[in-house]
């Protein structure tokens, strides 16, 4: 107990040397301050992680704090916004270990420096319970650019950047319930530290008519664009991107597919967009492949396709917390 | 488990219809948009409330939810902003009851009516672990006017609006540990219904040099402003403005001025000011006492003063979580 920080110690001591930005008043105020800047408009959003359902307990506490960053710098990356800050509100175990929390600021820390951002400012609580977080990301885009789910037309190209289900499998691993020798770091790695798009987003701006990044799954989320938009989707279940080490480990039967564009925690972008060229052209100032996997119809829903054209069925379509 | 609503449903069924400003875009996207008004500078602040620490499991879900909200409007209240929105991190127990998140929801309906404030977006998950929630409010103040806990000078008088004391022994009501008979009602009312004082904040721009919300005690958040601005505060016992139900329940001795300058969650605005006359005037626009507690010196630190000048010696300035 005698070497368990106080509150205002922890923030003093881990947290105050991550707030860079002049707006996070050294993180010694009640609220921080941003700037805003002539034709642009904020962006927000906010994600909760709770230690047992979207981290375990005895995870690296670094790559833990990266991820939680990095989830909403996603949602950042896939509106088409350039990051501004992030607030963070930490619910502590009695019991914490202040290595822990020091292993957690050096994480954010890292990646503060990797994507240009600063803690803005947050809020430290005990809790009973696990360990449980909230970060609530600002970003900016050029006013009434935003890219937004709703927006997708017929006849537009549907596109997701990089590799999907490596995350899925990469979970599957870490549970023991896949095998992937050589390939198991590859893929541990994409379920643990997704990398936000934010240059592929800010590409997209002109391009596509409809984002988001892929989270509960690439069918649902895609569900999601379909809904909002009031159109349907069709996916070509041979164009899903799949990685050389989800090949290897998983296979490409229909089977694999599915389970590839169900598991979710991809945090790639899928979005719709008129003209492949230009599509390809954003992948290629976003750093990232850009794959072709489907069209934009009327109609409603989401179906995945297989070489014959006839739907594969897909009990679950992503994932839900209840 | 059958008349559990999925996280999807929930949102929708619940949370959707608080989602009245177009930014929130329906609680259909993975971000809300915020306008950048010319001239304007966004604040922003979060906190998070745990079950068991911050409420009771058992309290009423619309305060709860009020309470949650309240504190954050208040910390705009402090920095002079308007506010412009919020988003909420929710954390539910897997056996919640559907019926909790309504009432919960329904409080929140009703203080956005009241305070003007839209929900802009958040995050629904579950939890092993008590009940979690993070509310991040989001507000607006005129370029470089934002109040900061930076500005006291010495010769500053130090103000405080309302009265101080009501919330602790209210909560002190709930416990058990204080009978307020007549009072009770008004005392319990004022730990679970704060009141944002948004009309005095904006109306101090230009009459406040320092300023901030009492959430952790009177003593320990003016402690705030005197290290920030590195001076010294002195408070007159004799002058803390205390409530008739404080006065009828807890006395006047120096022990329950202690108390009161010390037990915190009052949410009023403590400020400092060179002008006693304009701070008056603010709180008329306010349409709340404000009351001249004390005074800024040059040195550091905060001393509560006996009717004979003397300093009063006090334990423990305010609430820390660990």
């Amino acid at each position: 107990m005698a070497d368990r920080p106080s509150e205002f110690a922890l923030i003093a001591r881990y947290f105050a040397p991550l707030a860079r930005d002049p707006g996070a008043l050294a993180l010694g105020d009640d609220a921080a301050l941003l700037e805003n800047y002539a034709g642009t408009q904020t962006v927000v959003t906010t994600d909760a992680l709770v230690a047992g359902v979207h981290f375990l307990a005895d995870d690296p506490p670094h790559l833990v704090a990266q991820k939680a960053l990095r989830v909403n710098l996603s949602d950042l990356a896939a509106k088409g916004a350039a990051p501004a800050g992030y607030l963070l509100a930490l619910s502590l175990p009695q019991d914490f270990d202040a290595a822990w929390v020091e292993d957690f600021a050096a994480g954010l820390q890292e990646d503060q420096q990797r994507f240009g951002v600063s803690l803005l400012g947050g809020d430290t609580t005990a809790t009973p319970g696990p360990l449980t977080l909230a970060i609530t990301a600002l970003g900016r885009v050029p006013q009434g650019r935003m890219l937004q789910r709703r927006g997708a037309r017929p006849d537009d190209l549907v596109f997701v950047s990089g590799s999907i289900g490596d995350a899925g499998a990469g979970l599957a691993v870490l549970q023991g319930k896949l095998k992937a020798a050589e390939h198991a770091q590859y893929l541990i790695g994409r379920t643990r530290l997704p990398t936000p798009r934010l240059d592929l987003g800010t590409a997209l701006h002109g391009v596509a008519t409809a984002s988001l990044d892929v989270s509960d799954g690439l069918l649902a989320d895609l569900g999601h664009i379909a809904e909002v938009s009031q159109v349907r989707i069709t996916v070509e279940s041979e164009r899903v991107p799949l990685s050389p080490a989800f090949r290897a480990t998983c296979g490409e039967t229909p089977a694999a597919i599915v389970h590839a564009a169900t598991a979710g925690d991809d945090y790639e972008i899928a979005f719709t967009a008129p003209s492949e060229a230009a599509a390809q052209e954003a992948g290629k100032h976003g750093g990232v492949a850009v794959s072709r996997i489907g069209r934009v119809e009327a109609g409603q829903g989401v179906a995945l396709l297989g070489a014959d054209g006839h739907e594969i069925p897909v009990a679950r379509a992503g994932f839900s917390h209840f």
